[in-house]
């Protein structure tokens, strides 16, 4: 049983701490690992020491019933991911994540406890990324959770990676797998329909686990960086898979004015992610092109570093740039069809639940 | 007749544009100010040139409902007071304000119109600030409006100030005048309560326009820190008074490890706050220590920079540091009683709406 559901009388009003208390309580016991972090919670704003160095921002909001359904979402998981998505942003730019803020709207149906829950997987992923919390806010709001969180990095200047890099003839490499954490967010919700149902039947999530892991605990690719560099190659431009494949390609494209082919055949996806998109009768490919929340890097390289990545187990060469205007095209498997990528993404506007 | 309560089929609904869609649509024709902008909105995080300077980051969060009411607040107002009070806390720390983040969540109930509205105040206040907007998001919720802004500043170290630096003897000084913004406030929900009972009765809005504009269009006091250099002042401590006088003086306190002493008869209050506080059977002093959002400064100064300052039409000395054991209070006028400080500050969680 969740928090939320708990009448247990011993969880605590968040109207017990107040404003200036509650923000207190519930970052006191963070600890610091930059030394770029000057001030933070406490004063009227965080300090950073930037060393003359680039500083890097970016920031998200997730909300309730949009990005999230706390019926099958753990209070610490979304922590976990909402630093997770943000990390994921500054890793896309190949800078190095250093300090984050975190804001959060509750309604009153949250107790602090369930805060404490979210703020324990904020204080996980700043340990797994050595992130910094150095600010934030809480408020009430009228309904629902929301949070917003921004995020900082460093980085020197050459080492930075724009999407507006990638040149004609460019090769188009992704990381690690797709699709997953589509296919992850399908049996969450089909085991929490079944729930509501009937809330005596066990969900069956058995033998789903990497996808649940995709979808609930993703990670950000800062390991990327490093593996990168080893290799003497640096991107030509850069994203993370944050709204789908297809989404991305045309943002690069968008934004280096180059158009892409992308081959079905070479896109990267797990057994499970295959095995239960076609039990739920989905087209794998349109989860990795359409599905999102996969938080891999997708990348271009000049075509002579092809030799260097070509049997790297984490990159997978997907495609190449081509002249803007012959536009961004899936090869299809077998029949080389071409098929446009069209930006379906992850639209919050479109899954809103409100009518 | 405001555009929430417009019927008109003219306007837009939010979902025609799209996540990617919308944000671009409402911050492409900002302009830019600072030669630290390096990158703004359409990368995957924005970036900014620190050139060996502190990067000074504040956030907060606002909630309808709980911090405006779209009932009396025109929604232009709110976007122009969402970048006011996040400039005020890094004038607050005495650095130069350079950019500002921008989320939203907003409910289908607001049409696209309405965020243009609102990104119109926005910009206004970028104008005015010379700040850039750098990044945001926006998202649906399940009901609502929730803004939430981050904004940088930079500064050279030497030029920070922290709440922390008050030593026994040190003068408390505060910019303005106190206690308006919440006078005002007072005569907007009156106002508002009257309508819902009767739409037909004109709103009592006028002779109140100092008030009105201290609530709705307050400005935060980056000219002061022009003005203390030019008096060759550096406060030992700042803090910006957000939450009302008697809040901010024992943050203070806090951090400094300092008490202190003000006095009633000291406080700068303009006549209308008074004359309004009366009418309304409000005690004045209680609207300048309680009620917060006057945006003015509030710092110390070492005792021998007080003929520098003790004539200046912006500044009055209120009080003065003390021993920490001999605590915070209001010397009362006349009778010299000593009435103990609290923080009943503007407490989101004490005056929510919900039940």
């Amino acid at each position: 049983m969740s928090i939320l559901e708990d009448k247990d009388p011993q969880l605590t009003p968040i109207s017990t701490y107040g404003e200036f208390g509650l923000i207190k309580h519930l970052t006191e016991n963070f600890s610091f690992s930059n030394p770029s972090t000057e001030i933070a919670v406490g004063d009227d704003a965080a300090v950073i020491d930037a060393n003359n160095q680039k500083v890097v921002v970016t920031t998200d909001m997730l909300a309730e019933g949009v990005h999230f359904n706390l019926g099958y979402v753990p209070l610490k998981h979304l922590g976990y991911k909402a630093v997770v998505v943000n990390v994921s942003d500054l890793a896309a730019m190949n800078a190095t994540p250093t300090q984050i803020l975190v804001s959060m709207a509750v309604s009153s149906r949250f107790p602090v406890e369930a805060l404490e829950e979210i703020y324990a997987g904020i204080a996980l992923a700043c340990e797994r990324y050595k992130v910094d919390l150095i600010g934030g806010d809480t408020t009430s709001s009228t309904s629902g959770l929301i949070m917003s969180i921004t995020a900082i990095g460093l980085e020197n200047s050459e080492n930075l990676i724009k999407r507006s890099g990638a040149k004609v003839n460019d090769l188009l490499v992704v990381t690690g797998d797709l699709g997953g954490a589509y296919a992850g967010l399908q049996i969450l919700e089909r085991e929490h329909a079944v729930f509501l149902a009937n809330p005596n039947m066990q969900p069956e999530m058995e033998g789903y686990d990497y996808i649940l892991e995709r979808q609930l605990k993703p990670e950000a690719r800062t390991d990327i960086k490093k593996i990168l560099t080893e290799l003497d190659i640096k991107p030509t431009s850069m994203i993370d898979v944050s709204d789908g494949l297809s989404s991305e390609i045309l943002h690069l494209s968008d934004q280096s004015k180059v158009g892409f082919r992308l081959y079905e055949e070479k896109i990267p996806m797990d057994s499970l992610t295959i095995s239960t998109a076609e039990e739920l009768n989905l087209n794998p490919v349109m989860c990795a092109l359409n599905g999102g929340e996969d938080y891999e890097l997708l990348f271009t390289i000049a075509p002579d570093d092809f030799d260097k990545i070509r049997n790297h187990p984490d990159f997978s060469v997907i495609g190449h740039a081509v002249d803007l205007d012959q536009g961004n095209y899936l090869v299809a498997r077998g029949s080389n069809e071409l098929i446009a990528l069209n930006a379906q993404g992850w639209d919050a506007f479109l899954k809103r639940k409100e009518s």
